[in-house]
């Protein structure tokens, strides 16, 4: 798994989850982790998240840290599974980053979404493409332009490019950890 | 998902770690999830993980709580991420329930293990059987019969079974809330 | 496996044959069987039998009973599996109801349609979406309409609704036990 | 897929349900369904049917018509499923072939299993083997030596051969079809 | 599998490398390699490769041996698998039968590409439709409008249709053999 | 890929061809070619190609150079194809190594064979453990002790440890091109 951080800011519209999108516009082979900042504005028609659509969900922020994985060759049940674990390993970061901020207070993670007490912080979908499974993470640089009410990484005094950088090695490092946990064990009856 | 604790205590000696555990010694049918407390001691010939057998690992402790998870028709890769997302869940709720006793200390997961800084509290593996991934997941109640310095529920003040059962439920909704993601979701190109 | 049945009527188009329609279209989540009646008129774009299409087939009829099918995470031959087992109990359920017309006479099936003698009743396909395998399946209100020689549920003095509810009760039942009976076998060397 | 009837008589004892029997015992390569006549008893040892073990269920009969089918490459979901279609295509061909004797009488299919009334005709698992997906289905020829009451081809007024022959054909026949279906379909959106 | 030369000459222009396009242009059901002759200009909108697109590449001949091969059910990993074996099949067949022209000279294979020192006589690509994965692999007939030095079939002093007939002979006869192997194996622990 | 020479010289006797053999006996973690020099004597209980068994046929030889592969998440298909390609890379190998002793002489591959005329080179089969497809080729350092009339690398006058070297590297490289090229293809419809 490689990981990049895109240095250019540009908003997220939805377009950018489709499969070879870390490849074909930053030649990042393989699968990957892929992170910048930018603002996030999503369309109905690039909305894949059926509960959004249903519910006719406003997706929007005027400044988000995004994150896409891609990783081929597996289901979606292990997509959503790599989804969670971002949002684990994410939660346990902030908290553990964030200490002087929130003192006594706790993220918690609820499915693919980290919140303080009901402020979220994130958003985030794990779906597929018909070569690879992907899934967009996002959480909020600053609160403004979000329909509801929000938790950001500015709330929390934390430096958006150096959050990026940390948990994609997190992940990458969890991500190899799991491969390798596949492939020295052995079967039962 | 179904859970499960079952009331009589026994050894776990890695032969529980076998397809239709919960089904053919418990009833219980299908994906399930199921905890008991007793001791724990792993023969070499039931050690499924490799690593602990190229190290000659002695796995054991006097009394664990123990957890074996079974879902079918999935691969070991998703199995692992189970794993993980198990020791994630427990880790979270482990903090959340005994601040009393951590105080600002934290617990950490590292892959598949819970630490209180070198203390470890619990072992796990991941494996597959011909019809399923299964999964062992277990954590000292007592610090007697381990074979490294280790952390328990004592410590922490909890009760065995107090935690199996919120960590069935939690873990249970989790799974659910995974096989749902899955089948509301739009494909991207 | 959930069932609905659409009360309002509207024509099948083939546009319906496509992912998560049970979900967007009328909020039925996870694997579902959802039906409904209404006009059938399928263009060839939206014809997805290649056989059909390489005979330029008319696929037509004023008033039918449609069902689709959606079952996640399975591949094309389960589907088409799938779609022989509605026929089957549909054909035997049919059978059974209709034995104050029919007499001495047998439906039979013959892959995925339904005959009494050359007259067919049913038209159906079974195909792939990204995330799902799909089946349509639909039978004769009446045989108005129709390109060649029909039976309908008219002729049979059947009740569509009613026929409706039945088979999808039917199907639920079936698909329900087939997963249990991968859940409760052992493993053969 | 291959069809054969094996003209030598012999016990269904469990262990014949295992990978590349066909194979290894009969020369039938590949895909294949063979049949022939024997008793069945089958020990705790081999009973593969965990509703069967628990309830220790008692499985036997003096004379049976046995077949065996594996298919390679596939799921057990799918395995299960062309279990119930070959269960569906016996009773059609019995129901056809009884008419003298069954009268207005009808057989039914209860999931894997064929009845009269309350009298079984067959017993029948699905399972899977490290390299394919493999079913034993069998129809008491006659109905001593069975532990409850039973319907049998004797009572059919069928000859077993016969039977064995005509399904073969009919299941083969199916088989191919199915697979053909998946292979001249367009996917959907 | 099935083969088909197709005798009317016709430009491949990417759209071909689609499912089914055996099936619904050729009548050719199920796993298949077909074979034409014709020009080739690949736009990007059609271009597959990714490695091509960040390159810019020109892939294109004024007259080449086309092939196709579409094989259901399986993953892109066996795709790419298949594409290279015939790309080895085709270089052994190649230096067989060219003994006179190329004497002590030897073709070579690079991955999914076959050169006689620096000059490219092949190009390739593997890929995934919703329903199979295909092939499309093209050797120049004659060097006139490539981008780059190449070798053609007119250098070795080959006939095109009687090399088309003879690789689609010998893939076949390699992929039978190839689907019996994985049918006829006892699985090891 | 990792690839490894086990220095010490020890026999082939079936019992190698197992699920982490290069894990849990050399230290090689994940998809892996491992070879050694030994001899070869292969017992019907361990010998796993059906054909074999039943031919009833003696597989063994003095000294042969020996290759295990291991690849983890795939299915047997792709083993057989990975098994397919080792050979055609061997050959290829052998070819160009030996041109002062071949001559004009050409070596063939024939399934998963090599052959110079009717002198048979080597032995391989591909099967699949719970966890892995693995492949065992070997070939003849000596004619001794072998039941048919072989060619060897003695007679190549090839060094077995130098071509074990080369081939490992050749058939890593290829490994690690096929995963490449499964992760830069777009989808077609």
């Amino acid at each position: 798994m490689q990981s990049h951080f895109i240095e250019k800011k540009f908003a997220y519209d939805g377009t950018q989850l489709r499969s070879l999108f870390a490849y074909l516009d930053h030649g990042i082979l393989g699968p990957s982790i892929v992170s910048w900042q930018g603002p996030c504005s999503i369309s109905f028609d690039h909305m894949v998240d059926g509960e959004d659509l249903l519910a006719k969900a406003v997706i929007q922020g005027d400044e988000m840290l995004h994150f896409i994985i891609e990783v081929f060759d597996r289901d979606l049940f292990s997509g959503v599974l790599l989804q969670r674990m971002f949002a684990s390993i994410a939660k346990d970061y902030l908290q553990h980053n964030s200490s002087s901020v929130l003192g006594e207070r706790s993220l918690h993670r609820d499915g693919d979404d980290i919140y303080l007490d009901d402020r979220k912080l994130s958003i985030s979908i794990a779906t597929r493409s018909p070569v690879s499974v992907m899934v967009h993470f996002a959480m909020n640089v600053t609160n403004k332009g979000t329909p509801v009410e929000t938790l950001s990484l500015g709330d929390l005094k934390l430096d958006p490019r150096r959050v990026s950088e940390d948990l994609m090695t997190l992940f990458r490092k969890e991500f190899i950890s799991i491969v390798t946990a596949t492939q020295k064990v052995r079967p039962v009856p």
